[in-house]
């Protein structure tokens, strides 16, 4: 392509709301451009890269056996009524009426639509295990669109439904497919963690896996181990429990009570006490399903919810109200104390492992220490009940240890389980000729969302940073002067050569000075830019990989060898 | 792909309201589903014929230099107003509102959005020409939605638009796609005509051609020359003027009435008196913004109003009322002449060289015989006023004759002049550095309608025939017996095989009768059918080419080597 000719701006400045990375460069280097809040088109650029990414995504899904279909985005509401989520689903689902006033939605997601469908072809045991998939535009009316790509209202994704014969069958839908997932974002060479989700309301047989892009912004916190391939979100991630460590020794030192006026926080008695928060225990009342009960953790954790909702079998929970607090602790918080607690206790690992501790008294304005787990309260429910921090043992490995990462979903595998089948009748009649309901998966992955994850893991100070499998091009030629002759020659026949070695190439020839090229170049971020200059006429060019900036200047020869060792094919 | 696992059931038969053959068949054979009405789901084998038929229309368009985008379907509803469509676009304008009940439409052509696209992006004439495109889901809300694909709410549609400097840029880029989309055509095997086609109210420097598939259904006429490249819809269709041959005989025959009570029309006249309508003058009065005309054709001709209307320069034109008609010609209609009219009398070419004719008399219950043009009325006013007939010679080459057929509308390319440049400013700076609005042009296929209109021409009494270039597969093994280790050796090596040299194939190891899978396989209508059968042992099989029925019992190695010769590579 000649640089000319294609419909390409780039922009000295980012507007003012594009906040992220990826938001920024995109609209900078010319791939995206805003039509509305969250609705964007894609340049020539961008739908090069989004053709790339949906070709590795088709391929790895094909290798599945996954079948491609393409479904409506027009659905009719009585579907979703149905499943009943027309209702459910809230104000981001985009509704709409045909001139004869009958109700749509736009498909955010399409487990209504597939399920019908699947529920009138097939009959029969005989026709399953079936995983179809689709790529298609979904429309999801975010209440507050941002990020660009990241969370807009318009944008593409593959969507893959499974329908299984029972669990086992559905467990291998699901690992066939979290596994394609692994090489998809493997071969667009994304940094990434499946995280063992909540399944949260929605599941029913339950399992559900995120596949989260690791990155510097997002709106969820992920665990993952420094060495293997745990990672999880940290409301779900695990705390190591060791073998027993629990105190054994007989302490002796009694509880001893001391005057502590006002001072409520951990962060209070830490510096009026001089004391790690490590050495405190933190009595918080909550209620589950409205039965109360306390939950001990160090000074230095946070309690987990939605740990202790499992634990104690709830609905749920939350922290007690005042006089709740009042009655069944005898004090205001900031006061309360495990000692004679009348009430279950939650104790923490972490708590059960304390050989003395600083509690609440129970009694306004004094605290005790010299507390005893064990001795001074009961360790009947000992658990995990906290979320982990950063730096701890990883749960699964001997060796490594939790970091701390920011992440974006790009992918999210889900067992669903009969949810839709039950809702929308999609049954098959088995060996013994019984009708049961179809055990399904649902498996999405946001193309275009991916391609905002990319730039985010691959940009430096002067633009983005393409990897090769999903570069928009291969080569970008640099000619420096178009009115010199042999630059021009030169460009002109290694654009032409590599063109047709089906190489992408991008040749700019624009009448623009030389630093404009390379800013511009460096912005858009093509893996191997070629500069033709005054070395011309020797027959040598200087070759730039983006990514290290190391720069080379080599014959002609030389630089074909080395693009064709370095660039992908064709993939468009 | 296993016929056993793909997501394929074929019907005995279609749904009563499927009227047309490739709504029949499609959804007989598997390719598609009704979703809603005009909203269809395409299961595996429909999306496998749209990605050949996407990717042969995406090559031709990358070849003509046209660049690749991706707009939005949510549409703002205020560039809409901008362009004054959104009140003249109608009911079949989708309309939605979002959470914050901001107006949107969704796109049914994207004129307003890549308008307002380049306007900001381009502003120097160094930047164009420039054409883009994108292959992407349409909306439009059909009052009657019907015939399967071919009007459809929701399609798929490959649009163009081309911006240029002056006219004949705008000539370039049209004849460009113009050229394209005859090869795209060309390549899916579809009998089609490029027709000139009306500009209508939209054009300004108008020009258009519609690309109409040749069917035996269709909403449009259209006379096609049986030798050259000529074609037109009917009301644009021309007569071929042949030089002068108006009659120069002193024709000395009196004028002579005679009684015709209740004798109105040309059919009654012919049946009463034995004659050809060939020899009877038809006299129509027309009103043509308001001031009446009389238009002469022959008995067998049909007056052209586009033709009257243009040659008049009136905007609109119509039948004269019953009043007007008495008050011009003396008698009501059915009884009209051209003998003494003291309007314009426009005389079609056919009446002119007639030599003697029969016409009303201008008296009720009478008509007159040895009429002569020029001698009883005025030949002042000669020209092509009539639709051309079937049979007659073709206008634009020496042998052909014209034939008619019924067409689909495929593809659409149309010059749009400044309409939409004007309305949503966007201008670019001339080499002198002033402000001009860019020519515009815009072209469409209807990649969904092409499907259907392959099949409406390719299919017999047993099923579709797909031509190879779109054919979901290429070949289609059936075997017979599932229970025969020879057949079951023979079916599998052969498909792996094929798989292995890229050649698309459809095996069908299902558990069904032969007749079951013969009857099936062409419904489907893949190219190539080898039947794996009982003289599997001796390494032969059957080879039935699914156009022609021929058949042929070969060995293996013949059999892939047939193959080989005549299926296209995987283009998937």
């Amino acid at each position: 392509m000649r640089q000319s000719k294609l419909l390409l701006s780039t922009l000295r400045e980012a507007p003012a709301e594009a906040e992220t990375m990826s938001h920024q460069l995109l609209l900078r280097a010319g791939f995206i451009r805003q039509l509305a809040a969250g609705i964007y088109t894609y340049l020539p650029l961008g739908r090069r890269v989004l053709h790339k990414i949906e070709n590795i995504v088709r391929e790895e899904m094909d290798v599945t056996g996954a079948q491609e279909v393409l479904m409506p985005s027009m659905q009719p509401a009585e579907l979703w009524k149905e499943s009943e989520r027309y209702d459910q689903y809230g104000k981001e689902l985009m509704k709409l009426q045909d001139r004869h006033e009958r109700d749509f939605v736009l498909g955010p997601t399409h487990e209504e639509i597939v399920t019908a469908l699947v529920r009138n072809e097939i009959s029969s045991y005989r026709r399953l295990p079936l995983t179809v998939y689709q790529i298609q535009t979904k429309f999801r009316d975010e209440r507050r669109p941002r990020s660009g790509l990241l969370r807009g209202r318009e944008f593409l994704m593959k969507d893959a439904y499974s329908f299984d014969t029972g669990s086992e069958g559905l467990n291998q839908s699901y690992w066939t497919m979290f596994n394609a997932y692994h090489r998809v974002f493997s071969r667009c060479a994304i940094q990434f963690r499946a995280v063992h989700a909540d399944s949260g309301t929605i599941g029913g047989e339950g399992g559900s896996h995120e596949f989260m892009a690791l990155t510097d912004i997002g709106e969820d916190t992920i665990a993952a181990c420094s060495t293997c391939d745990y990672a999880a979100n940290l409301e779900q991630a695990e705390v190591r429990i060791e073998n027993a460590k629990l105190n054994q020794e007989v302490n002796v030192q009694a509880i001893e009570k001391f005057h502590t006026p006002g001072i409520r926080t951990i962060n209070q008695l830490v510096h009026t006490l001089d004391i790690m928060p490590e050495q405190i225990i933190k009595t918080l009342i909550y209620q589950g399903d409205g039965k109360l009960l306390a939950v001990l953790v160090r000074g230095d954790h946070e309690v987990n919810e939605i740990k202790v909702r499992k634990h104690i079998g709830a609905t749920e929970i939350s922290l007690a109200d005042h006089e709740s607090v009042q009655d069944v602790a005898g004090v205001e918080s900031g006061f309360v104390g495990p000692i004679g607690l009348e009430i279950t206790i939650l104790v923490d690992t972490a708590v059960a492992e304390m050989t003395l501790g600083i509690a609440g008294a129970g009694e306004l304005d004094y605290h005790v220490r010299n507390v005893v787990p064990g001795r001074d309260f009961p360790l009947t429910s000992v658990g995990d009940f906290r979320n982990v921090t950063e730096g701890e043992a990883c749960p699964h490995c001997e060796e490594g240890t939790l970091k701390f990462h920011q992440g974006i979903e790009i992918g999210h595998v889900f067992k669903l389980g009969t949810r839709y089948s039950k809702k929308l009748g999609a049954t098959y009649l088995d060996t013994t000729g019984r009708n049961q309901h179809m055990i399904m998966g649902c498996y999405g992955i946001g193309i275009s969302r991916m391609l905002a994850a990319i730039v985010e893991q691959n940009y430096d100070e002067h633009g983005i940073v393409w990897p090769a499998a999903v570069a928009p091009y291969q080569v970008h030629i640099l000619l420096m002067s178009g009115k010199d002759n042999d630059q021009v020659e030169l460009a002109e026949a290694l654009y032409k050569q590599l063109n047709q070695l089906g190489i992408e190439t991008l040749l700019d020839e624009r009448d623009e000075r030389p630093g404009v090229k390379f800013k511009d170049s460096s912005l858009i971020g093509i893996p191997l830019t070629i500069v033709v200059g005054k070395d011309a006429s020797d027959g040598q060019v200087e070759i730039i990989e983006r990514r290290t900036n190391v720069k080379a200047s080599i014959g002609i020869a030389e630089a074909i060898a080395r693009i064709k060792a370095q660039a992908q094919p064709t993939s468009l």
